[in-house]
């Protein structure tokens, strides 16, 4: 199917703002190549339509979504539709020989009861969710190499784990102290119109939701239970920020070792993602604000010890459509093909 | 009707930016209560399911729309409808003996085929359409004293109208060199959830929209038709700021008379306006920021003359849902009721 | 020096945003007069030149500061300055039989070496800041009444508190386990120039700060150690968000009975603050966002129990120059003088 | 200097956003390296303090200016400082054999008699100064190939100009009709602290500023006289927009053909633009948002004539950073080195 230098791709649900990121990547990835649209309500437009600023670049019209033609046409295959859609679909692909990325939480989870529980989904193909691969290569570099299926992580999940999972696999932290207080841009979620997610309403102002009951809440506490090698249950609240892109999460947990010092802990920090180009531990003292991370797929992180209180305090800050979702997904394809793993992602930001 | 103290009032339409304004207007204002709201699609819902900060003030559930029970309950009624709505309702509520204060385009026209035109929409209320008074104060002041039926002014409208008027009045300025470069905050668009206006698409950037047939146009160019005292043409162009509230109009006119200066134009404009306490003609040199006017019925007026190119230059901020939309529709009643046009009414904004 | 039905009140550092918000409810209270502004590097400025959008209301001209003249002419002296100068003037201005609100740090601390260690400086007026009262009339309304100086509360103590106050006065939780993740609008940072509080630097953007050693964690430590009867310290955390006003305060703790329920907690924060007319407990399941307090001395709070976690989480947002500062210092001056509490302050937000 | 395939490079006022824009660049740009950062107040401090997010990248500190150690080090220069800096500078650099590229508008006036009306400073550099090209390759991309020194133009020339140049050369309107309407980002004033900028205050609002007198209006009527073969005054007002990035022009002008309709005029500017990757436009009836260009050096240009009124109006959108100033630079300086004038050039924008 490919051409030798470029591997043939394609987007199903390219409407949405994870379609429109990999669209954008791809044009500066030099390995992979554009080779099918599709969406279902967006069907018969050109993409640049939707999305004129990419006309002199994107010629493709999204077409209906008709998995023969996208095996025919395509060896890797993003899935960013709505929960509940990727697992009709991944099953075929994976069968006619497509490796798969789903951007929903289909595969994410390990056990389909817990989907079930937060998604209220009933699933039938938990013989292919089992091969599934948890997307997060800072911890599972080696099984998405060898993945056909990889299951991308939430954009909250994403800046959470990559600030809970030192601390977690050195046993650093007592597990069931673990709060995780995460801000997002409004970009999370999603392209649908929604009125609190209308300028008028976010604009100027900030908010909790999902209090308690968040979905990202179970993904978060099954990636640290595999970490800390028993079951954790971790407090997690998301906030809308007024901006469009961003998300910085700020994470509490009690050491089990008072002692610790700062200096410690980065220490362990920066050996944990000596291997991890898109991980960059801050300088002592220094905490990242989110516009670093902006269209980049990096992670900042700082840290904090209060010697007072006895807890250690990690800031995250990511971008919640690029490390947090399509960017993270391409590093994944970059593992899975053997390249390097920064190959064809924005790198920096242009500040400010 | 009435209690003596309070004239009861309705809302049509309660559910959108227009109503809530309303709403919380009439919580301040000493002699107007609130003794229905109404809506379609918001009908059976508890106001303050929609609006919970306001829970603790207003018990009201959003009714039906029955225009009898509305006359039964009301003495003054303002429908906050899309447009074409309006024009269905007020010749009935007028017969019942209402009060009525449109905040769509319906009565906006004095001429019906310019309504017909740019709305799209016929009509077969001409003869009730007659009575309606163009519900702008510091034009039509008399007229609205005397009216049952107010056509409030769009938001647009009325801040370039108060930049053009007095220059126009005078005969200060070539009628056909108007520009008007306006710029509102999102909440213009109202509260119908739509892609463009997420802040996730519209946050962090500025866009022109309606260029060259935007439906503010025609009425702006009757109203200054009617002071020129010949039909004008003006372009208009409205623009979208990533901010909440607020409107900016930049006027640029040529001088008939390049001799003019600033300060000859400042006298006129406050001359002009000496009996209208919600227009603010700012000192020499000074021009505003929108959110001076945010949250309150105010317009300020700033003034510039280029001696170079002979053009006036006129900043006009307002709150594109107060004195462009809701305050003003309450300075009409005031004026209906011959109460004082300040009456509970917000005053000066808190800055910042 | 009243004239009876107006008590002349003074504001020292008058330029800042303390200061113009006290300035503009001066405005609309019915039983205060403006009789003196002060600043040092403003001095000689008239206070419309700072604030044009005021002009029309205001006429004083900022004067040097002359405790002597401040004593003649004001009843009442609100000091809103940089930590360290209040407690210069306050001794001085009590003795000459002003009651004085005193917006800074200075006069918050019933130990003066705790604010030695925060704020690093030395205090020779002990007896005076004894006869100090932490002006947060929910708590503290008897002493608060019998009062000639007041300590005015931080923006982010007063956000907290509220939301902590009935957990720790009941005894509902383990205080060690009390995590304040808190954000704010950048007006928090004052109106002076830093380039972190620029727009183009912190527009679009959202980031921490103070970790682990902000200035407001012993302010709250030393009311929650005086409602919990015991020495309690809390973890705070601040945050910067891309808007002008307000803050939120998202706060957790873990709860002694693991069997209490939300409504529970409901009961419990609705009696705790009956008498409380400015905090509205929101129903169950709804939560706040900071722009339903914009622009009014209201708090929000609504909370939530995580039965899995056995944590309460409480959500409370605040305009922080309103009942963060200059409404809630008008706030305990009505209740100094008396009067009602709500007198001449604003009461609910102009929705979006 | 050079080592063959990377040209060294030097930058003078490297703290500010233009420094930190053409740091960001070089990073990207395969033939030039950073061999010096230079600053006055900012030297001694390594760049990574003043934006960490950039640390990982670039090791360099901050050096005092030494125009010595500059010419020893660098091929090229960029000068990003306050006006009447560079004109002291830009002689002796030239004079050691540099490349100059001037940021700032020292060297954007063939005239130097308007450089002293309009910003005041006095020069004793004609010489140099006639050997300074516009460097606005769009229109200049000749004479930018065989210069040694280029006045780069200001961020609101770059926008209008854009817009203005296919109208005035083809003698498509009358001249003295034009208007722009600019409106700005905040980044646009710089990373010096003003009280103006904070995002407390220019946050959630919209102003215009520097109406009828703004500097850069100079600078767009010399290269509009120039097009037109005539003295050419032109009208033009900046706003601010409460966010960080991004220039809006709304440019307005009387035709002189009044039948000439939208594709007409298409038409023309594509075929103006036909050899410049920079410029996209639009197709007929799309209209830019400033966020498309964001992070790029493209510039869009949409169209519309106004048959009512015989206008056409022209909506031209840029990244005020980078095709409003570093960008732009570096595409110069590809010129100058004979390069493809995309090189190292952002391309396209990561929506939203």
């Amino acid at each position: 199917m490919g051409d030798g230098a470029h591997i043939p791709v394609g987007i199903v649900g390219a409407s949405g703002y994870g379609g429109v990121q990999l669209v954008r990547i791809l044009m500066d990835h030099p390995h992979l190549k554009l080779a099918y649209l599709g969406g279902d309500s967006s069907a018969g437009q050109s993409f640049s339509d939707l999305y004129p600023h990419l006309d002199s670049r994107v010629e493709q019209v999204i077409e209906p979504i008709d998995l023969d033609k996208i095996a025919e046409r395509c060896e890797v295959v993003f899935l960013s539709l709505p929960n509940g859609l990727a697992c009709t679909m991944a099953p075929t692909l994976l069968a006619k020989g497509c490796k798969v990325l789903d951007l929903s939480a289909d595969y994410r989870f390990s056990d389909l009861a817990v989907y079930k529980t937060w998604y209220g989904i009933d699933r039938t193909d938990e013989k292919v969710a089992e091969t599934a691969v948890y997307g997060l290569p800072e911890l599972y570099r080696d099984r998405i190499s060898q993945a056909q299926l990889i299951g991308c992580p939430g954009c909250f999940p994403t800046a959470s784990l990559l600030a809970l999972s030192p601390l977690l696999k050195q046993g650093l932290i007592v597990p069931e102290t673990a709060i995780v207080d995460a801000k997002s841009g409004t970009s999370g979620g999603g392209r649908q119109a929604k009125t609190n997610m209308l300028l008028a309403e976010a604009g100027g102002s900030f908010s909790a939701y999902g209090i308690a009951r968040h979905r990202h809440t179970p993904e978060i506490e099954q990636i640290c239970s595999d970490l800390a090698g028993h079951e954790v249950m971790v407090q997690f609240t998301p906030h809308l920020v007024p901006m469009p892109r961003g998300i910085l999460a700020t994470v509490y947990a009690t050491l089990r070792d008072p002692g610790l010092v700062r200096e410690d802990l980065l220490t362990i920090f920066t050996a944990f993602y000596r291997n991890s180009p898109w991980v960059k531990i801050l300088p002592s003292g220094v905490f990242p604000q989110t516009k670093w991370a902006c269209h980049t797929n990096l992670c900042y992180l700082g840290l904090e010890v209060d010697a007072r209180t006895g807890r250690v305090i990690v800031i995250s800050a990511i971008d919640n459509l690029m490390k947090g979702q399509a960017g993270q997904a391409i590093q994944c394809l970059n593992i899975m093909m053997d390249w390097d793993e920064t190959l064809g992602l924005p790198q920096l930001a242009f500040y400010p």
